[in-house]
């Protein structure tokens, strides 16, 4: 399994990002993935109870094995927009399969952006129109799909994977995602699309994709802030034979990682932060009681402001996986911060703290390790840093 | 009942504030609060794991019927300070029983500052010394107590109560509190001391405060963070025939009345804030439901940042409602801000957009009413936004 230098799609599948008038500045906004032939398709949707419109339209289909495309928008969420905001997302898919001369369930809609406002259905539909003619396999098309998904995000998140099943032949998956606030760890996850030629049942590739998601997308936050949009999906296109055996366990790891990279492309290019953090909890009773913990900690604003600030205030830190609801004796909790132990079986260990803070200051990549000696589980989370950006970039979106 | 126009000290109790070198600003730093004889003593204290030495010693002590003296010091926590932090603990209310030839046992403890760092029990004990001959009955010994217990606070809090209780006599009440951040809503609360003069059994009056802090302290949050240290002391002067009958309703409301204002207090002094929101959750099946919605709403950084930038974007507030693990459907929800309907029955309302955001420009205080449509009960809650202030401030605290 080896990284692909260029972001090739799966054989079988086109794509293409136009822009249709959505965004106000003008860039990138409507994305149209499409397969040859039917597919397989999983998904995962946000726990909101306030669901989005293209939420409610998809969690309906998946798991299914008839998805034929997956079209895309961003700077509108169509959320919180009532039973219009749904027959606005059926719309989008009843235009695509108008093209595709299937119905309007063989097609997935995702949207992102502000919440609570009518879709432009004109300009949308103008967009679909002008996406077909661009379908395209090559490289620069998944760019432009990618970019068209984002909203505050700098820059497109792309994963590929080639994978090589010996006597069993060759496949590959691509996945484009897109998140930059918002994001928090109650989800599904914030927009991801992943397209592979190996060929899986629906059920299979819903318990696959379902088991990534649970590492990757619902293991980050960056304002801890659930959206109403996430959407993971996952399309297998249907041709040759089913994975099995050996193939089947390559192709689950490779879905893992590429879902977990593009968790990480989130939060590296959350809104406004100066700092990856990677936290780590282990020693406890089980995932729950380390995902409480990870989650606490990277939810709380003093332990991103303290990074940000590249201030080894470990008493923060401490004193946020004390409220995490697990009932841990502090003697049970040690801490580190980039290999620097600061705090061991409950008590403050003397550390350096000008080199701790450097540590801090020439890293933007920053691991923490809560060790608790309850048993045996482990797991990994991941935010960002709170910065003064941050607030100027929510202080006025919407107005 | 009326308010104090000045803000004495109930009958039999003197206070102090001295600056003794804890704080590098060199303000006040040790406050002390002393009655002439036994009290009935109540409290309320932090539920994190990780519990600062003096919430410790004093969990151990009440309720009691013979605590003599309440010393604090601010500027450092005495938190995840281990078993040398406990003695430290124990070593200043030694201090101050010598003084008041007591036992160590009758002396409660509060600290609130730095956490990680050992006390410097030299000033601390030199700060006592000092304060003994300072003990005094003015307002302006209240003043200087109120001022010793801050941190990050612009201001003192204090709040009095003058009640009568006809033919039964009178009585008094006097509470100072301090919080400006590390805020969080599962606590007992900030620190709060309160006096009265007021006779009542030490089990009546561990009712009263547990109550009166439920609808209060428990019911505010700056950034959601739980302290190591939150501590609400009640003290009540064993003199005089026990309260009883219709005085002890007006005492009760009068105590919850006090711990209401003076959380008030603390959301509207948070760090770097601009507004102080109340966010009135009702038709809940049962007060946990309107909490969880409440404190939800109240801790997303999204909701904080929008009404800092006078965003009347009520999609993060209606997506927040959504996270906050309460079934309910999106068409039983209904939003207003500052009198202005946004959103009934799950779907957005027209709104003159200006209007709203001038009336957020125009006002530090902002009610936000959420109204579902499941039963009958409702809470008030209370926060404030989150500014870049509040981010400079915290990004460099202990270095």
């Amino acid at each position: 399994m080896t990284d692909l230098s260029g972001r090739d799609l799966p054989e079988g599948f086109t794509a293409a990002g136009v822009a249709c008038g959505i965004k106000a500045s003008g860039n990138l906004d409507l994305a149209l993935l499409v397969a040859d032939r039917r597919c397989a398709a999983a998904g995962t949707f946000t726990q909101n109870r306030v669901a989005a419109a293209p939420v409610q339209w998809c969690r309906g289909l998946v798991p299914s094995d008839r998805i034929r495309a997956v079209v895309v928008n961003a700077g509108n969420a169509n959320a919180a927009t009532g039973a219009e905001g749904l027959a606005d997302a059926r719309r989008m898919a009843q235009r695509v399969a108008d093209r595709l001369l299937c119905e309007p369930e063989q097609v997935l809609v995702a949207s992102t952006g502000v919440i609570g406002r009518r879709l432009p259905m004109d300009r949308i539909e103008a967009g679909i129109a002008a996406a077909f003619p661009l379908l395209d396999h090559s490289v620069s098309a998944v760019e432009n799909a990618s970019r068209a998904i984002l909203t505050t995000d700098t820059r497109p998140k792309v994963v590929g994977r080639r994978l090589d099943f010996g006597d069993d032949g060759q496949a590959s998956i691509l996945g484009i995602a897109k998140g930059a606030a918002m994001i928090g760890p109650n989800m599904a996850t914030m927009l991801a699309f992943l397209l592979t030629d190996a060929r899986l049942s629906p059920g299979l590739l819903q318990g696959i994709l379902t088991s990534a998601v649970d590492d990757s997308f619902n293991c980050i936050s960056v304002e801890g802030h659930t959206s109403t949009n996430d959407t993971v999906l996952l399309l297998s296109r249907q041709d040759g034979p089913y994975l099995s055996g050996e193939a089947l366990k390559v192709f689950s790891q490779a879905v893992a990682e590429v879902c977990r990279e593009l968790a990480q492309a989130i939060v590296d290019d959350a809104e406004g932060a100066t700092h990856a953090i990677e936290i780590l909890v282990s020693g406890c009773r089980d995932r729950d009681e380390a995902k409480a913990i990870a989650s606490t900690v990277a939810n709380s604003p003093l332990v991103k402001t303290a990074i940000h600030g590249a201030d080894p205030n470990w008493g923060r830190i401490v004193s946020a996986a004390g409220y995490a609801g697990v009932p841990f004796d502090e003697a049970e909790l040690s801490l580190s911060l980039n290999g620097i132990t600061l705090y061991q079986a409950g008590t403050p260990v003397p550390f350096d703290v000008e080199q701790a803070s450097q540590s801090l200051r020439q890293n933007r990549r920053v691991s923490l390790h809560l060790q608790l000696t309850r048993g045996e589980a482990s797991l990994r989370f991941w935010t960002a840093d709170l910065t003064a950006e941050y607030v100027r970039l929510n202080a006025d979106y919407t107005t």
